[in-house]
């Protein structure tokens, strides 16, 4: 039975909120937390700078250097990219990103010889997901790729 | 005949110059010499700035942030690496540069889903060689390195 005062769209987010790659992402976030000042924060508020709107992507220049806040978010993401495929092969694939100042740049994770993902990174500056289904959709497309990858190559991947 | 006039220094030094690796990386150089200003010198004078004898390295502070020629002329070396990889192999490997503000840092090339090469910098400050014959030895062996990888997983280089 569904309760009729919950809405489809936050259905939608406690299904992509307990995805085991917005887990992982949440993990990583609670990590930094050495005061435990977030511990009375909801996993969504957490997650909440991850969501940008179309209407607010338009409104985020995207001349100069990425906002700071844009990089670690973006660091986060593909960290947590890596610690969802570690999980779920047991080796680590260590990600390598390179960005120019104009916001365009490279992600690459490297598990033993094999490249296990490499993705061409784009507007940088605005970084985001309209939903949390889309964050975790994204973060799990990815997770998917590099195990198919590692999947082809086991060998090359363990070298 | 040896020409009692040549020391066996220099004789090493056109030897190193004449390595492929050298002849590489001072093609690289000349490319950026859009106005024709540096025609006039000689190889060895575009790559003194690569030599660094022990002395030198002593005086050289590694706090802060590396110097901006030395960052040139790590990333010129590794992208001659690049180069001679192409050269004798046929297909591009692309280089990735991650840095550290403290001179630490990786250097990755992928050529496909292969990682051709993937080297940890340290010491970045004092990047440089003793003489031509060393900066020539310490090119050669990545693309050696990076050439045995490719042929010991060719399908994967390809990938």
């Amino acid at each position: 039975m569904t309760d009729p005062a919950v809405s489809p769209a936050v259905a939608e987010d406690e299904v992509a909120l307990a995805s085991p790659f917005l887990q992982s992402l949440v993990r990583l976030i609670r990590a930094q937390d050495s005061h435990g000042s977030w511990d009375g924060k909801a996993d969504a508020e957490l997650l909440a700078d991850f969501i940008v709107s179309k209407e607010q992507r338009r409104t985020i220049p995207i001349i100069g250097d990425p906002d700071p806040d844009v990089l670690w978010r973006l660091d986060k993401f593909y960290t947590a990219v890596a610690l969802s495929i570690e999980e779920r092969w047991g080796l680590m694939a260590s990600p390598m990103i390179e960005m120019s100042h104009e916001g365009f740049g490279r992600v690459l994770f490297a598990a033993g010889r094999l490249v296990v993902l490499s993705k061409t990174l784009r507007d940088v500056h605005r970084f985001g997901f309209e939903t949390f289904c889309k964050l975790a959709a994204a973060g799990t497309k990815l997770v998917d790729e590099a195990i198919a990858a590692i999947e082809t190559y086991p060998e090359v991947a363990r070298a």
